[in-house]
Order: C-alpha cells, then sequence, then structure tokens
C-alpha cells in the first residue's frame, strides 16, 4: 500500500454512478475536494435516492450527467478514459424489490452487465468499485459475519444484488478487470434519502423526529444492527480503488451493533424530546426481515487499514442537525 | 413418504417448460407413461435443445405449446391449473452466457422471475421443480461437493442460474410458492443436443464419435466429471415433484467420477473402434473451466430415497445406439 489517497486521486478523471444519490454524492463531494476531475452519473429517477441538492456547492466543481445506467450507448461513451468508476447505482428498497421485481432485476443485474461489457470493450484498465450489501447474507447464522458467511438472501434485492456483485468478480477473473466490491451495511448521515420508509428505516425516523412525529418501531425493537457513517464508508470506498488489488470483496461493519430501541432511545435524546411506539410487523415487512446483523470488517482493516471513525451519537447529531437545516429539499411540508 | 410415482402424476395436469429439450422431452415421455396430462412449452430457439423429434411417438399424448417463456403472457396463461411444473427451460452454454450475457441473464433471470410471478398471481399451489446446475459451485473447493459448498460461479451463466434458483426459494419463504431445485450435475443419455461443442464437450463427442471423427480433448485429460444418465435424473425429478417438502435444495451426482480420458477410451472402446487427441485448452474455455468435479447426492438419498441406477458403460451404450440410429434428427449431413 503506497501512496495517499490524496495523491491517488488529484486529477485523476473519475466517474461515480448513482453520483446524486445519498453516498454518490458524498463521495463526489469528496473525490472533487482531493482534486479529482469527477463526474456523476444519475437517473434521477423519481422515489430513489438521486437529488441535485446533493451536490449543492459544488456545481461548478463537479459534472453532472444525467443518463440512466440501462442506457447502454450512454454508459459506452461514458465509461471511456476513466481511471475509477465507483458503481454505486442501484435500486436499494427491499420492499419495491418484491412487488416490482422487473425493475429491479433491470437495474441491478442487466444494467450491471452493460456496464462491465461497456468497461471490456471501452476501457478494460479502470478500476471499478462496485457497492454490494450486507443483504446478501440474508438472516445471519453466525455474528458478527464475515465474507466467508454463505450467501443467502431473502428477498429478489439480495439475490440481485449478489448476482451484480458475481458479475464484477466473473469479469475480473474472466477478463481481467480490476473490480472490487464492498458489502455495506446500514449507512446513513447527510442526503440520506429520507422521504419516506420505503428505503431505509432510518431516514424515514429522522424525517419523523424532526418533524415531531411519533417513530414506529416494528416488533419488540430489540432486533440489532450496525451502522457506517457515510463519511467512512466513503473512505472504504477511497481505499479499496487507491489500494486493493482486483478480485476482492470486504465487508464494511461498525464496532457495534445497537438494537432499534437504543437507536431511537438515542435520537430522541439528540434531538431534546421525541416519541416512539411499537408495532406488530406488517406482514410483508416480517417475510423479509433479517433478525439481527453485525457486519465483521476485520478483512478490511487487515487489508486496508480501513474502521469506522465516526461514533453513532457523534453521526446521529451531525446528520440531525443537516436535515434540521436542509428539509425543505429532502421532503416537502 | 407416501403413495407411488405412479399414483402422484396419474391424470395430473403438469407443465414441463423446455419441454422439447434434453431433459424435458426424456420427462414428458415419462410422465405420459405415467398416466399425467403432460403440456410442454418450448421457444424452439434455434440453436438451443429442443427438438420436435423428441417427442416422436408421443404427439398424441404430450400436447406441445410453442412459446418462449420471456413471453410474459403467454405464460400467465399456461401456468393455470397445473398441479405440477417442471421448470427445465434455460440457457445452458457456458460460452454463449459469456459472448452475449444479456441474452442468458434474459431467459435465466428475467423469465424465471416472470414465470415465478405468474404461478403466484394465477397457481400459487403449483409444485414448482425448478432445474439448477452444479456450475454454480465454481471450481471446487473441496470433493465431492455437497449443498452447503459455497457457490462461486465462474461465468455468468453460473451467476444467473444461481440467481434463478434464489427467486425460486425467495417465493417459497415469502409467499409460501412450493418450490424446490435440483443442482444437476452433466447429464447424457437420448435427446442429448450433440450439434456442436456450444453446450456440452460429452454430445459433441457423441457425433463425432458416430460420425468417426477423431475425440478432441482439453488439457491433459486428467479432469475429473460425474455424469449422471437422463433416465436417473428424470426420476430424480418426479420423486422431488412428488415428495420434497418446499424450500429444499438437492445435489444430484454419481458414485463415481472419471477422467475425460477414461471417459474418451469408454466412449471408443464401445463404438468399436475410434480416436482421440490432446489439444490446449482454448483460452476463453480455459477462463472458465472449473477442474474436477464430483457431486456428493446424500442428501436426495436421504430425504427421497434417489440414487443413480444406471452405469456409465451401460448409459453410454444404449445412447451410442440411440444416435446411430436416429442421428439425422440432431445434425445435418
Amino acid at each position: 500500500m503506497t501512496g495517499s489517497i490524496e495523491d491517488t486521486y488529484r486529477n485523476q478523471p473519475v466517474l461515480v454512478t448513482g453520483g446524486l444519490g445519498f453516498i454518490g454524492s458524498n463521495l463526489a463531494r469528496r473525490l472533487a475536494d482531493l482534486g479529482a476531475c469527477v463526474t456523476v452519473v444519475d437517473s434521477l429517477v423519481p422515489q430513489y435516492g438521486g437529488n441535485l441538492f446533493n451536490l449543492a456547492g459544488y456545481e461548478d466543481r463537479v459534472r453532472i450527467n444525467i443518463a440512466d445506467m440501462r442506457d447502454i450507448h450512454s454508459m459506452d461513451y461514458l465509461v471511456r478514459g476513466r481511471s475509477y468508476l465507483f458503481n454505486l447505482a442501484g435500486q436499494v428498497s427491499h420492499l419495491d424489490s418484491m412487488t416490482d421485481p422487473h425493475t429491479d432485476l433491470e437495474i441491478n443485474c442487466r444494467a450491471q452487465l452493460s456496464l462491465l461489457e461497456a468497461c471490456r470493450r471501452n476501457n478494460p484498465e479502470v478500476k471499478i468499485i462496485y457497492s454490494g450489501t450486507r443483504q446478501i447474507y440474508g438472516r445471519p447464522r453466525r455474528l458478527p459475519v464475515d465474507e466467508t458467511h454463505p450467501p443467502d438472501p431473502v428477498d429478489v434485492n439480495g439475490v440481485n444484488k449478489l448476482a451484480g456483485e458475481w458479475y464484477h468478480l466473473v469479469y475480473h477473473r474472466s477478463y481481467g478487470l480490476n473490480t472490487v466490491s464492498l458489502r455495506l451495511t446500514n449507512t446513513y448521515g447527510p442526503r440520506l434519502r429520507v422521504r419516506d420508509a420505503r428505503q431505509t428505516f432510518l431516514g424515514w425516523w429522522l424525517r419523523q423526529i424532526v418533524e415531531g412525529q411519533t417513530l414506529k418501531i416494528f416488533g419488540d425493537g430489540e432486533q440489532k444492527r450496525d451502522f457506517n457513517h457515510v463519511s467512512d464508508v466513503v473512505e472504504a470506498l477511497l481505499l479499496a480503488g487507491a489500494h486493493s488489488p482486483g478480485g476482492e470483496i470486504y465487508n464494511l461493519g461498525a464496532d457495534e451493533a445497537v438494537s432499534l430501541n437504543h437507536l431511537a432511545a438515542l435520537l430522541i435524546e439528540l434531538n431534546g424530546g421525541g416519541n416512539c411506539e411499537w408495532q406488530p410487523f406488517p406482514p410483508e415487512r416480517k417475510a423479509i426481515d433479517i433478525g439481527d446483523y453485525q457486519g465483521n470488517y476485520g478483512r478490511i482493516h487487515q487489508a486496508l487499514g480501513w474502521r469506522p471513525r465516526v461514533s453513532l451519537r457523534e453521526g446521529l447529531c451531525q446528520t440531525l442537525e443537516y436535515y434540521r437545516q436542509h428539509w425543505q429539499h429532502y421532503w416537502d411540508e
């Protein structure tokens, strides 16, 4: 591992798919700060996470190209000449993947294959960093979950995200494409989609607490999750792009898993007030619930020196502040 | 486990996708013999395995419906009222999945999702038997390979077949569809596609030896495979349909893995003459070769009493005889 993150990305042409979304926009801003020549691609599909405000203040430093990953010809062109491709575009709602499995397939499988084909044909040297997900593990058989845990997805989104990751591995092994995958766990922070509960419950809670509404907890609230602040996830993506060999897969994760009850209490404390209530799981959510989860990030720590730095308290505090200030860009009154 | 195979299928409405193909047609014939009311669906895509001659003599006892699995409206209708659905349609060429990954995706992923959606909406009681593949395991880490071996596909076909299988599991867990998957290993026997080497090398060898051509072996020929005769595979499918609970996955496999050198020698012996020669692996085949493979069929033996009955010698002998007699229906002069 040689060279700093700054040295790696300065003046480099970088493409970020899903770059107006939550993680993509945070990454694009950081890359611009590092001196990279960043282009983001985003489809701005309504109801997904893309939001032009996510790049507010960076309009002159990041090139924004509105296009859909499913559009083969656009992607054929856009991948050319890039040194790094952060592949963050995706359909991320587990519920939507069950009600509309074909759209999930189009975005998380077909568009991924098209992107890899575009790179193979037009830019086989590009370093590709794919954002995978802990969802592929399904209900964990042991905790914390490391990368050898067998995949066992519980919903169509989990199946398709796993296929998307494996395409990246197959293109590495068969064609030598320089691909790496991070399996993200729950990520939160500024620019998270908070409009409704279709994607992440934490996003929905953030909106509710800022609006003074009661937080709803499904089940007894003792199910545990681990949370990474988006700045830590961005750091992991940058490290993987800079230093990981091709063909690798790394889990992210946090040092502690917290129950939803604990998380709600912390949010209410940091907000200086609020309420929560418990409700039975709606059946469509119960069917795809995974119980407790915590990721083991030992492999990426060992290989790339990554570990999460932002505490949940500090990160939630800063996130709440962001939405208090900018809420009108994330939901209608 | 109660009731014989005969009792299970007699007078039952059964749908077989890919029913003009190799395994599908052998299954359809057996089902007709058992007194089932069989409909086969097949697209007759040129270059795939569908062949009307495969149902020769059964035209009055099996209803043939030409349609493509990708055709949602046809499938929506065709699944209705069936008690059993043997889902054998697929793109099976590993090489083709690399040169045309999108078609493989359409057939092995998109059409599978459409079929499951069609069943969920129109016939949620149907028992669905999916034909998976040992290809999902990639290069085995241990032999023989049981169902707990981690999936690690080496080509796009392996990724997509695994996704197809997982959709079946997800629809079982989330919607209660009664799905089961068999992971087939190398299957051979009458009605195998033998036109060229795009799908199975053994099919190609069968044609070559009947034509008096020299068999070509890639590499040193010491790579091992296990082979199931199609009548044994048909029996496994019938047992799984009759007796397996939903959500199960079973490997098939043979008692012995044999090297390609051994297989070639056996073919030449049974043919009463012939030659073989060794060639270096073409690079596009080397990239997706999996080394040795043998499946552990202990789980299906335990659960359903299945084991392979037809010896390789006996099966090859009968298969050679079939192609000597019917070759003109399987290749042009």
